[in-house]
């Protein structure tokens, strides 16, 4: 497995793949601290493509408070380990001085997406996100990149700007990976004590729980959001930031007219000061099939 | 001389290029209404690359003044009949619909470059420029892009973006094809008169006129501005958006401490109601020639 460290590098490394042999490459885009979420996003990618890249970069701009950026988990030569077990080909590690050479004064934004939920109680978070993968992109241009959905609106973000920007590259959404529990799998996880994972793993249970009920119906939207964050409440999660229904194309909120659409709920909460996220689709009446639990 | 309308076009004919040849592909990327200065961007784009592309799109994104947008020059058979003659390979004329196929919802930006002079008085307008030249750049990914110096500042943007963004083309500057009096060559120059015209051609004349003020010495860059504005009054300019004189490169204001670097002199005006833009370079004073009526 080859580290590299600076763009020029990535690049001719790739050159190299490309004018030797038949290459697909796939991207992974990770900020490290990897576990079995980030480790199954690198095995799909290996199904897809003949070079895997996997980049390991904790992105300062898209960090609000810089107290989660300070005690977000590195753990880079566990992340090789991992990485070389999984025959990655390539590891990129660019430092902030690699990726944001002074003066960097280029934003990317999609207002439409970034502005609420995530956006909302994170504010400059996905001007953070859209800037840095739009350079990853480019500083790889793989036929592929793989991001969970775990940070859906953050894919929802990403598919749009890739799109709207004619990004030559494919972008796919990896299925959330859960612990035997259904707690979303987070490098976030392990800053919590062993109370703590007893209490984030209601989190998935309240989310498939509301889903159920949106989907056997019988109560409105915004009475099952109030059921769900009163299970939150007695779950013990006493700061809740969001529990929304959207679209989960569009990502606009879902009223009891387009309620017939493919549907998200999704949430963020906090447990012992650590913000977690996790989301669960909603189908359709005729063709829901509780995600959990299977 | 292909013509495609659409990415998908576009992109399969770079391909089949690139497939068969050692190809070096270049980028003119235009708004129609060609004149001598576009052309002599296309003649620069011959001697640098195998295949020259010229995209023609009037991009509305950009023009904050919808009547300067209805009223921008368009003549597509003239400008195809022109192309023609200058062996261009490929002609990429795509509608508003292929551009922003709907929803379309992301912004390139460039805040630091972008708030003043041409933004101040055009507010969109830099973000409309951003988005789109990022666009033609990832649609085409040539390995050369060419832009004239006219724009001085748009030239900065691109480049500043195509750096900070790690867009993988080459950004080159050409300079300014002015006419036998020294007007600038521009698209805008067909809506006026005669008369207008007659006006126009003072334009050039103030700029090097300060320009040679300015490296001459003995009066400040405030003195040197105030001169140039009353010049541009007593030549009939009775609206001046502005005048500056800015660091090459950054764009920042040049003040008496860091009047050593190289430096550009920067103008818009109005004749006519039409908004012409002009610039020129200012050297230091042991290199400095005067750029005009050599």
């Amino acid at each position: 497995m080859k580290q590299v460290y600076n763009i020029t590098d990535l690049r001719e490394q790739i050159t190299n793949w490309t004018l030797q042999e038949e290459s697909k490459i796939v991207l992974v885009p990770t900020m490290g601290a990897l576990h079995e979420g980030h480790l199954t996003l690198v095995r799909s990618a290996r199904q897809l493509g003949t070079r895997v890249i996997v980049s390991i970069f904790v992105n300062p701009s898209q960090f609000n408070d810089p107290n989660d950026f300070q005690r977000y988990p590195r753990d880079e030569a566990k992340d090789l380990d991992l990485l070389r077990q999984e025959n990655v080909d390539m590891v990129f590690t660019p430092s902030p001085e690699v990726m944001y050479p002074q003066p960097f004064m280029t934003t990317v934004s999609v207002p439409e997406i970034a502005k609420d939920m995530e956006g909302a109680f994170r504010p400059g978070h996905f001007d953070g996100v859209a800037t840095v993968v739009t350079k990853l992109l480019l500083q790889t241009l793989p036929d592929f990149a793989i991001f969970g959905e775990k940070d859906f609106q953050q894919l929802c973000l990403i598919e749009t700007l890739v799109r709207d920007l004619n990004i030559p590259v494919n972008i796919l959404g990896a299925k959330i990976v859960r612990d035997e529990e259904g707690l979303a799998l987070s490098s976030r996880n392990t800053l919590l004590s062993e109370d703590g994972i007893a209490q984030a793993r209601h989190l998935n249970k309240v989310l498939f729980s509301i889903a159920r009920l949106i989907q056997t119906g019988g109560v409105s939207i915004s009475e099952a959001q109030g059921v769900g964050l009163a299970q939150l409440a007695e779950a013990g999660f006493d700061r809740v930031d969001y529990l929304e229904l959207r679209d989960a194309e569009t990502l606009k909120p879902v009223t009891e007219t387009n309620i017939g659409r493919k549907m998200r709920l999704l949430t963020a909460v906090y447990v012992e000061g650590v913000r977690l996220i996790d989301n669960v689709q909603v189908n359709n009446a005729s063709d829901w099939i509780s995600g959990f639990g299977k």
